[in-house]
């Protein structure tokens, strides 16, 4: 019975939503397909105002940059990142039908288990100890193979220059981190954000605009000390108290679902070591920040912590920021991952760029070093072509090794002299003739750090869907969107009480004199008053503002507030101010 | 000698935004890929300033509305639009180093010869009699081919559902259009935009940023009635003066350049037949009024008609705005064409749906028609299951049809009977034993009509460059940029004039006060005054605000504006104020 009302209010939200221009499916004249959504006249307002609002906090309140790079990405790239090696799904295939499903689904459908984690063999063997059969033909599947889910492409006539639609957008701020670090004038921390279309061709998706192929992702990457991740704004938002699932209570079994979450201050989450660091801890907070100000639920958020099992083999820690959907359960909207150094390490290992940053220390510090001077003559003489691997050697030795070989050189007993081996096993005797070494002592002003990176990662599409399912209500006699001023699309309908003397005409003039400040009004004169009310209310426009008899004489309106269906007046000038002081 | 100084300035101004974090060569650590450009932290901010000025001018002003659909487009979307056979090049390929270049470049970098228009056949005619040749080794070239610019990938794991990143937005709003015409409740004329991502996968792109294959587009449709393209928003802007270039100007060889450009009101241009309909002539003066606010030079920008030979075969006409730059010379960046109902037409040809919008007339028309009625039981009995066919072949027939099948039922002479003629040459004889049909005159209120879509598509990319580069200037002793306050990234620095006293954080709290009104304002000590002002001039900063001996008394600053480096005082509390009066 649950089952069946919770797909009710589902049924009506979607209902409403591609009759009124939120959200259509795509390519839909041509039958469409699974996995794609496109946004709607009003969907796309909403959606930009989402973003806009979570730039305000990346950008405006917390002083990230934003960048933005291409979306089609060369194979070296995400051969670096691991998405070719890693960015698998497994998939199972029906030897009948030829129908291709995602092999952990498939048993998690059929059979009471936890798949997360399970290797391929593991999941072949379950499929077969269960018997489980195509759900759509009842035939066989073939053996369980991995599946890489990014779309691929080539760039160039030739074909040969293999390139893949990006599967997150963040690499695309490391690749540039040079020129980031070279922006910010080495000065950590700091932070690059990027927004926009990533792709993940799913195998079968089969969860509306929860699953897509290609959707929109808004990440940060705040790139921080590694020796420093106890941020100190932390102390801005320490008293701030979340609904947390820690990883360790999700796995003790004598927990109920209730007793599981803990409402806790963010700071006596980090003083218990549940959230591993202030950094993160503070992202958190931004992010919980940002989804009440675009309208989620309060009631329905909350910060899980991913199992070891289920998190990235290079993350240290991570919490997803989950809604609650009637429709779907718990949904992860947002990641807040500690993704280390991993990334700057691998694009370093394989493009051979230095990614590091030069942290200068407070005070200069004193080291002792040598000063060395080579005999290039004499090196000729003796080594010839080889004396250009002789020098490139001596100039990557560390300390420990210069110190060894001055004391060779000067030791009698060694001979006065240090052999030095090159990679392929030829051997070098260096004596004075060669090489001159004075111990000196030097000022260095920094060192080189290559930065850790917290990640606070949005799916803006599964967002932007929330907000319409929290804000979605029904009263006896309307369904209405209790949307935050914000974000609503249309801010004010704008309606003469009837369609004589000047009532249009001063309609319209109010119309384009809020457009002129920036504020989206529709003007609507068709039908019954009462019922461009309700068309306002069921796309969740907070005013309507109507121009009636008394307009004519006095200069005012009435403004009638969407949630509580109060009504005032006010004189028209006072309109634009009125309705500006609501989205703040 | 001139070009010398045109490649200098473009070398300083590539120089200049690499540096300063405008735009970057994308993939740089792993060598870079030609026609792939990344937009660095400011970058990012200008553009997105300049995406959503020209959301206020069609989204606020002209009440147009915004849509998001997938740059993943199937294979069934693109063949309707005519992309699958018709968006190509001609390709040549180097037998010897099998390099690819632009057939009807290489005959334009080696001949004085348009190419426009050219078919294979001819040339390739042009490179085996000039003896053209790879210029890279010299080798001889195969022979010219086509070359589709679609980056082609496929959705899902079979590999056979074919899709191709999409050449433009504008197919995402026809394929949408039977909602869009729901979401305006049929009423023509309205307007639909999208913003995103295109792609052209181009065989050897060597413009930098003025050639890409990945890009922004900005394309808004606006869908009117075939018979009512005198658009009446028109009046507003007649008076407006702007620079032509005609097509028969193009042509005439008796004029020099200058004479071919004419400036003349738009209300004349469409008086002449010029410029071919009012609602053409209406988006070119939208056109003009938004690359003006976002600071394009008035010098520096005309509008050309495209010659009958480069026009697309469905367009009835199409103006280009194009910017000159030092560097590229004339550059198109924006198109406003009329593409009249090519589009909807081949959508509702390829995909069976009814894609026409019911105009209802100002007043119910009556007409004389038909009321049939059909012998079910007697047609089954004689015709079996043609009688289907019948059923609908009477039912697509017009009413001269079906007044030429009544006079011969009725008509003695010809038996009492007609002869329907199905598809495949059956044919059946109908008599008034399976027909009755009676004159009647109804009452209808409107007509279907397939709209035409005048189509103004902005290359956002090169706009965001000509902005930059118009507002590129050196004096003496600076090098700034003009940027108008509204496109700006940063729209003020502010700095304390020494490091000592409240100073450094009366200067933080400005900037914080700032950016909690929505204003990028950027801290900076680092460095002499006069260098930290430098710095803002070559970003482009409209404003310096310096924190001063003076302001720890009298809690006023000073402000310095950009262009004229002229300086006055101001209260703190005035600032925010100040600066945002000047983004109007």
């Amino acid at each position: 019975m649950e089952k069946i009302d919770k797909n009710e209010k589902y049924n009506k939200i979607m209902d409403l939503i591609k009759r009124r221009g939120y959200l259509w499916n795509s390519f839909e004249i041509y039958g469409g397909i699974a996995g794609f959504f496109d946004y709607g006249p009003l969907g796309a307002i909403l959606k930009n105002n989402i973003v806009n609002t979570w730039r305000k906090h990346y950008i405006i309140n917390e002083g990230f940059y934003e960048i933005e790079g291409p979306t089609i990405n060369p194979y070296e790239v995400l051969k670096a990142s691991g998405h070719v090696d890693n960015f698998t799904d497994p998939l199972v295939q029906c030897k009948e039908c030829n129908e291709s499903f995602r092999a952990d689904h498939i048993i998690e459908e059929n059979v009471d288990i936890d798949t997360e984690g399970k290797t391929l063999e593991e999941l072949q063997a379950l499929i077969v100890e269960n018997n489980i059969k195509c759900p759509l033909c009842g035939g066989e599947f073939k053996d369980v193979d991995t599946f890489n889910l990014m779309f691929k492409t080539s760039i160039g006539p030739s074909g040969k220059r293999v390139a893949f639609m990006r599967p997150e957008t963040a690499q695309g701020i490391f690749i540039q981190f040079k020129r980031i670090n070279q922006f910010f004038r080495n000065k950590l921390p700091f932070g690059a954000v990027q927004i926009g279309k990533s792709y993940r061709n799913e195998i079968s998706p089969r969860q509306g605009v929860i699953r897509l192929r290609e959707f929109s992702q808004a990440e940060a990457e705040f790139f921080i000390h590694p020796d420093k991740k106890n941020y100190e704004k932390f102390e801005r938002v320490k008293d701030m108290v979340l609904p947390l699932l820690p990883s360790k209570n999700q796995e003790d079994d004598t927990l109920s679902a209730e007793e599981k979450i803990v409402k806790m201050t963010l700071g006596e989450a980090v003083e218990k070591g549940i959230v591993k660091n202030k950094a993160i801890a503070y992202f958190i907070s931004v992010t919980a920040n940002f989804l009440l100000d675009v309208g989620i639920d309060a009631n329905k958020m909350r910060f899980r912590q991913h199992l070891p099992n289920e998190m990235a083999h290079y993350a240290s820690d991570c919490w997803d920021a989950e809604l609650y959907s009637d429709r779907f359960g718990w949904v992860e909207c947002v990641g807040v991952a500690d993704r280390t150094d991993y990334d700057l390490k691998s694009h370093m290992a394989t493009s051979g760029e230095d990614l590091s940053v030069f942290v200068e220390y407070a005070e200069p510090k004193e080291i002792e070093t040598f000063d060395i001077e080579l005999n290039f003559k004499a090196l000729g003489k003796t080594f010839k072509g080889d004396s250009k691997i002789i020098q490139k050697l001596i100039s990557e030795m560390d300390y420990k090794e210069i110190e060894e070989m001055v004391s060779d050189i000067e030791n009698a007993e060694k001979g006065n002299k240090y052999v030095l081996k090159a990679e392929d096993d030829k051997e070098f005797e260096l004596t004075s003739e060669y090489i001159g070494a004075k111990k000196v002592t030097k000022k260095i002003t920094g060192e080189k750090v290559i930065p850790h990176v917290i990640e606070p990662s949005y799916g803006v599409d599964r967002i932007t869907y929330f907000v319409i399912e929290h804000s979605f209500n029904e009263e006896e006699d309307r369904t209405f969107m209790k949307l935050a001023p914000t974000v609503a699309p249309i801010k004010a309908g704008v309606f003469p009480l009837v369609n004589k003397e000047q009532m249009p005409i001063i309609a319209k003039e109010i119309e384009e004199t809020l457009r002129n400040s920036g504020i989206i009004a529709e003007y609507d004169d068709s039908g019954a008053i009462g019922r461009r009310y309700l068309r306002m209310d069921e796309v969740g426009t907070p005013f309507c503002i109507t121009v009636d008899g008394e307009s004519l004489d006095s200069g005012t309106v009435t403004i009638r507030e969407r949630d509580e269906r109060s009504q005032k007046r006010l004189k028209i000038e006072e309109l634009g101010d009125y309705i500006t002081n609501s989205l703040k």
